[in-house]
């Protein structure tokens, strides 16, 4: 079931590495990507940090709209990943009328507070608004949001904490090279080390 | 063995979402932190971007000697992972005429082109060279570099890639919450899912 997350608690979603698929929309247009290169930046107020190519076409549509959806896909999709980084929007776009998530068949639902579709399947959900800041963007591909609502499957993250036990096609993908991912495996515990 | 990994490979050493911890030196002074907020940011060049809280003494030595390493911590070292983000070196300062790695017992050995420490267990190390960003500094505790060196212990990391497996101690962490930390487990592979 998909239960909101207490904004003060989302960066917990990113907090352990996951690979996320990015999603954004702008005047009509939607596209998803890949993106292994991302992290929270702050818990109050909620924020994210993440790396947006140049060349990809959801940058286009971020820089437009100022908004964009962090979805943090699990292991039954990891050839849906592979197939998103594989693929570009915008050379999809010539090829298909609609866009990449018709032709990677991908299902999506509406964001609470911003434009860009969720993804189905995904077990976490991030809606981001933009911090505007060019140099970031320009020099480094860097863009920076605030987290404006947040969202996860209750069967694998409630309390402010991931669990996947019981759950191995729901935990999240780590990618380590070309089409290959960890998920997360056994749990350490460090409490009786505590001082 | 410690080995040199290619700086254009030097991403991928984080690009799985490890924990890390952070070492700088100035001017005599050490120290060391605990910081699960990094990515990489570019591959060339190599550049990674990670958070440093402002109340950190480990930023007063960063920003004063614009060098710092990224430690790649491992399973056998989560409880030293734990104590060293529960401990300030500023505070141990007053009890301690050393510093946080006498007081943790931690071991160092030498950088290769930084002044930073690199300890002795981890299984990865990036010496970085601060990119001055005052603005991003300032705003949103954010730090960008370039990664002038790097290695890795060859019995995890090899060809650029992790392979952990047999070496169960040598996993890296993933911070969930509090004490708890994941580890890498089951390997993925969406190679005959490609197109």
């Amino acid at each position: 079931m998909k239960l909101a997350v207490d904004l003060n608690q989302a960066f917990r979603l990113l907090n352990h590495g996951p690979t996320v698929l990015v999603t954004a929309a702008y005047q009509g247009k939607v596209n998803v990507m890949a993106a292994a290169w991302n992290m929270p930046l702050d818990c109050s107020p909620a924020r994210i940090a993440i790396v947006i190519d140049k060349k990809t076409y959801t940058r286009e549509l971020i820089e437009g709209s100022s908004t964009f959806a962090i979805n943090v896909p699990c292991r039954a999709q990891a050839g849906v990943v592979t197939q998103v980084g594989a693929s570009s929007g915008r050379e999809l776009l010539g090829q298909n009328p609609d866009n990449k998530f018709s032709a990677l068949d991908l299902s999506t639902f509406s964001a609470s507070k911003i434009e860009a579709p969720l993804l189905e399947g995904c077990i976490a959900w991030l809606e981001c608004r933009l911090i505007n800041e060019p140099h970031m963007q320009e020099s480094y591909d860097l863009f920076i949001a605030d987290i404006v609502a947040a969202h996860a499957d209750s069967r694998v993250f409630s309390h402010g904490r991931w669990h996947f036990d019981g759950h191995d096609e729901l935990r999240t993908l780590h990618h380590v090279a070309g089409g290959f991912f960890f998920t997360p495996g056994e749990s350490v515990s460090t409490q009786s080390q505590d001082h």
